[in-house]
């Protein structure tokens, strides 16, 4: 085996070369150590701000953490990484960079605070980030589909189920159904990332270094609120600073936020996952009812045309339900702080934000350039012989005919169609000839698989009403 | 080994061995097989009674099947359930056993539905079903937690972070931070419950036979709606029957439902996880801050008194991200209806209902009876020799000595205390004595641990405000 | 909502109503909650004969306790599951009963043992004896597999990569896969059943008990081994009375043959899902090479035959991981014995075993009645046009014509062939006719697709030769 | 909120910052993007080298590749992630990139491979260099480990089960029992890791390429191997060049390797995340029989010791077996190549071999640094007044007063145990002294906690005898 040790560049960088569902993605750029990095830098300046703005702490020191937090270049995010070890997590060296970066103004930096109010103030602050740049794709995708909804509101296809023709559908309702989950999806992303609450606890979830702060200040000077008040107002100023929720209580280990963030990304990532699932199936060779615009093409094989995005799409929906369930099953955490629950949260959480965004800009990407072949899907409703109308006639005749009577002439026809390769209809018109009870019946539009769609145009038009 | 093919009673039921979460639970009554039978025959009746709503079926034939329907005993679960394997669910044989019943109104069972149709609602009857028995629980949870943090309001407690004693807490702002959690999934239940849809489609959701069914009657009578018009109206009349909601198009490949249910469970349960992993560790022999108060005992070893309760809860927050996982992995179902993703979803979602209801039952009891022991929680303050107190002393301590100097002194105190063995209340009391920057200070309010919890009790009244 | 608490049989009894997987099948009889009980009742007896082997006991206690842990159908499963919730296990209700059962040697029932010793040795019989039938079914479908491998050595179909055709391949190869990931699975599943321990520690796994029982019979019997020898002989006396494996200590907290199992399960039900998977895809509508040899038909829908048994197995397919993750879930188990971890076993143990077990059946089923249409492959081999030899082309001509003019030429004729509609074959022989270094080539063996299966059959024969 | 869209520095790039499990470990420099860069131009090389070596190839051709894929630094890692949006691997870029550098010779650069041939074949040798560094950490913690339990075969401490003390066990007895789980995970993993498989099949997994590649060198070179024998030889060549197994047959839908690794790597984790659970219950603050020899210490608060390690541990052994389950998900990979289920492989493999050795690196040092006080387990065996050896006694003293008699002792003296806070010991002694049968028993052997730990001894040492 060759030795791995030999010259490799930077060992410890992922640049995304595993993951081409995320690279390059605006969820990668909202999720990435430099985008955690300038989050967790925006919690710590905007602590101190909020202090400077309850009275307990001066603005010039706010103005001077603001100032050293705001460049993301001057701090190393290996080095922060590697101390991370020493205490368990990356706040505490971070602090410390920070600490001697704000200069005389140090003291001011994560004062009265905890690492978890920070991280997770951070992860709610990528989060929101992530989840607008995932909304914007999913309006994109949204757009697209209505549109391929309208163009096809009567498209006649095969309807599947259990891998079989089972009657005609039309690829209008296809669409919409595939954008009623794209909606679905957007609905509970919006209503989450609308109440992702700032994190403000301190050592153990009562504020008490604030409060002895503020405390400690009111003793001084006789105008300051009281330090339970000031402590007490100091959480809506931190979310303020960051437009973050104000939250009820410290959440340390009361972990709603981060399970419902869970929820709506493993339901969003399974939606485009369904999505991906349908492409893939229609676009199989046999089938190829759909296409993706832009094929993997291969030089050695130039009749393959590899739905791409289509794989990579249903590959993140696979991924996705592993990571929400990583995070469902840290809301046991113990105590006021927990030991592993919360450090297991942190890359889980990050990963699926960024693998459910690369899926919402492929999805986009495929739903703009999905190809329909109306014709092979016309075509498909004659694969069967005609037989995708049985249940039609089945239902038709039975009044007339009744019961018993059009059952055995559908078996036979049914079996006929198949031994002798004739269509359905040809047959039927042939045996209906003698049958007077079948005088005034449209034979030919009841045997019209383009006809048998039901409902199908109403349901797209219902669908398609919902904003 | 021994035989294990010799009369053993039914060996193919269960009947909750293995399960002590749910045992005997409202949960388990509302889950079972009789329970979901008893919900396919009510989705089967409400099927026949909403065609006669509209004008498809004769009241006659809506009375009869609701008859045929009424009672669960006729039909025989484990029969259904073996035939069940014929065509992949257990529909198939239910229609023919209750065609059978019904008579000569037979031919108005199950027309023009898809055995997803009828499979679908019921699981959402018995979701519905369970959530009430849920909801109750967590009721009982909430009021019983409401009660102790109201009475623990100002029981000082430590505050336990990464495993270690770090500063003061109070009882009740845990009480109520669990309770909170307990409100978080209310909310999220009751979200949920209120939107579960019927499920109406027919074969490939496009209500085509129920189109095709009215228009032939409409053929016959003139006063009927159009087929289209009575088909359309037939999913909201269904779901009126059923009080459930009524869906905008058909979702056998939408999963929503499933998934928004598999979320709101797993919060909950992981919700009523945390509480119990709290009641574990205060009840540890070395804590026994906490006591259930019926307690699982030992001839052998009466010293022990187990958490039962809050162990079988914990287990069940152990098992249901993984069931939630199973749901969500199964939203990206193909075509029309899915070969698999459909079927996978049966077992963990009636699981993940009774698991979660039993753990809600199991914790209602918990929270009622728990026993706080105050004074242990007292005593567990002054573990450490005051050490608890330390934060508050260098936040009051730094203004007035400076922050090296406080430091200093507070570092040489530490390490006294852990010396030798003295508090560090005493200890700081000795060394202020020659100190004329803390000639005013009353040490002994700063050093005790009980005036030390922050913001604690004005966290829990805000806590307590929310309904 | 109609009321769900009217007369409804035996709510609290699952007959597999929601799972058509394992409804009937040998697994599913293996681990009922009967099979369970019978295991537990073997393990208690096993333990008075082997406490009688080492001489801790009288053989008249053994041949008792024996005789009453016989009948299954003296204990009430349901009501030992309701008592469990006592205690939080099943064993504590259930030794009560057997201790009465037993009459004047009761006292010998369960002596010096802990719950957990007979839960855990009965799950280990119980997988003990469901790996027998899964391995009886593993061999079915293997020698059927290998019949097809066998048959179909030179059946030339497409080969699909990524949804598309590529190059040919042989349904023996495919069938030669299926088989080795059969075979596979059989090695994993036979190493952990050889390896199945008895567990037996008492209450802290320490044996104390039993060494104190036989001391104090050494006290009185000066013949007897010392206490501790016959404490020590003890699991393995134990383990021998059961046909399990003798453990090195006790594995309370040391979850390893959980594990085992869990990953040889979860492999098992995956290896199958594949299988399942190929068939699903090879049967639908528009490719129709496979079908199932009984169909799930429908009779408003004659031209429907759902691959039925595929359908199981794939969705058993999605839920094992899941369980398998509850499995590994469980490993960090505090302490001596666990306050949750344990009891969250026993539920996904049991279900990973018998949805394994019930999908080896139906895919043992699967295999030998599986029917190929190999015309329908060939027929496939032509629906690119020829193009799925492409690659071929271009590694046979690169070296007589240049890289560069090759590729050309392949280019150019696989875009005719599109926009054409005629074959490759035929548009090469064209072009060739002009090319003096194609002159000797045998354009017709170079573009048939049945002769461009590569080493198929190598690999075939190769893959066959493994037993 | 802040704008996120300023500049950050490489906002594409992670360096650990979320992962002080893995940061800075050898898993983590095995693993990296440029580790797997150096992994596929391996396998890429190695493939012409197997290609001169089987005759197919001439040997300057082997040569060249070679050199051009000798250095890592020459590729740009995420110019190549990018551009694997295309195709949706890495591979096609690479081979792009390898091909150019390879200059005349690039036409032997990935011949008749496909890209799944080498991605697979990187993973292997990745997991193959990455358990070699698991696997030292093992060896250094199960001689840490044995060393622990040695020197510790007589230390008796609580024996705790379901959060309660029960009876006296050692900590010799558990150091051996986790010891015991550590050989558990370096046997399966070694049993993988030996049999790690090369991959190779081309485009569908029939070699075809590499055959018909082959017979074009014979039409040339009448005395080269025919082509079959050398398509056929060249996968042992292959596999020989890079240490892997030798495949039986193409695996890119087989995907047992996979599984095993999956299944391996949660045994480990799980067997260390059930130390790391012992080491942070056992470091609690009311606790503290362990510490961790250094300490995440707190200047605000110095008598915090967070047992950092073991957090970190246990956080890892949360997340691994839902990785596991994302590969086994993986197994039911439809075709010859799957559309999504070998894509969503990548990066859960990548992630559990890091974080499993990322645990084990954290686990060498606990267990090496790893603090006994056995004076705390001393004092805790007294903690329940005694009552820690009742099943002793009732072991005991059952024969010499008869069943009934002893335990009416025994519970009235528990009572008074509790009641009266002194200890059962005395209370024994007082009540012994009028009953004649208790004449001649050493009471205060019977009653010492330390010496009623069984065969805690005798256990460790044949747990110790395992190698």
């Amino acid at each position: 085996m060759t030795d791995p040790t030999g010259p490799t560049a930077e060992p410890d960088l992922d640049a995304g070369l595993l993951d081409p569902v995320r690279a390059g993605s605006p969820a990668e750029a909202a999720t990435g150590d430099a985008a955690f990095l300038r989050a967790l830098l925006d919690a710590e300046a905007a602590l101190t701000r909020a202090q400077a703005a309850v009275g307990a702490a001066p603005a010039e020191a706010a103005r001077a953490v603001t100032e050293a937090a705001a460049d993301t270049y001057r701090f190393d995010v290996r080095s922060i990484a590697l101390r991370a070890r020493g205490g368990g997590n990356p706040v505490i060296p971070l602090v410390a960079d920070l600490t001697a970066t704000a200069g005389e103004w140090g003291a001011y930096v994560h004062r009265g605070a905890t690492s978890q109010d920070i991280l997770d103030t951070a992860a709610m602050l990528v989060a929101a980030r992530t989840l607008g740049a995932v909304l914007a794709d999913l309006a994109r995708t949204e757009s697209a589909l209505a549109g391929l909804a309208a163009a096809h509101r009567d498209t006649a296809m095969p309807g599947r189920t259990l891998t079989q023709h089972a009657v005609p559908t039309t690829f209008g309702l296809k669409a919409a159904g595939w954008r009623s989950l794209v909606l679905d999806a957007r609905d509970r992303l919006l209503a989450v990332r609308d109440g992702l609450p700032a994190q403000l606890g301190g050592a153990a979830g009562t504020l008490a270094a604030f409060a002895d702060a503020c405390a400690a200040i009111d003793a001084i000077d006789a105008d300051a609120d009281s330090g339970a008040e000031g402590a007490a107002a100091l959480p809506a100023a931190y979310a303020r600073e960051l437009g973050l929720a104000v939250p009820l209580i410290p959440w340390h280990t009361l972990r709603t936020p981060v399970a419902d963030l869970a929820g709506a990304l493993a339901l969003t990532a399974g939606a485009l996952g369904k999505i991906a699932t349908d492409v893939l199936t229609l676009s199989r060779t046999e089938i190829a009812e759909l296409a993706e615009g832009t094929g993997g093409g291969s030089s050695a094989m130039p009749h393959k045309a590899n739905p791409v995005r289509a794989i990579l799409v249903a590959s993140a929906a696979r991924r996705s339900p592993h990571l929400a369930a990583s995070l469902y099953a840290c809301l046991p955490a113990e105590d006021e702080r927990p030991a592993g629950a919360w450090h297991a949260e942190w890359e889980p959480l990050r990963e699926l934000l960024r693998l459910t965004g690369g899926a919402a800009h492929h999805t986009a990407a495929l739903a703009e350039g999905l190809r329909v072949d109306a014709a092979a899907m016309r075509a498909h409703l004659d694969v069967t012989g005609g037989l995708l109308v049985s249940e039609r006639l089945s239902v038709v005749l039975a009044p007339l005919l009744g019961r018993a009577r059009a059952r055995a002439l559908l078996t036979e026809l049914a079996a006929r169609t198949r031994a002798e390769g004739r269509g359905l209809a040809e047959l039927l018109a042939e045996a209906a000839a003698g049958v007077p009870e079948l005088a005034g019946v449209d034979l030919a539009e009841l045997t019209d698989p383009t006809r048998a769609t039901g409902l199908a145009g109403h349901l797209t038009d219902r669908a398609l009403e919902r904003r």
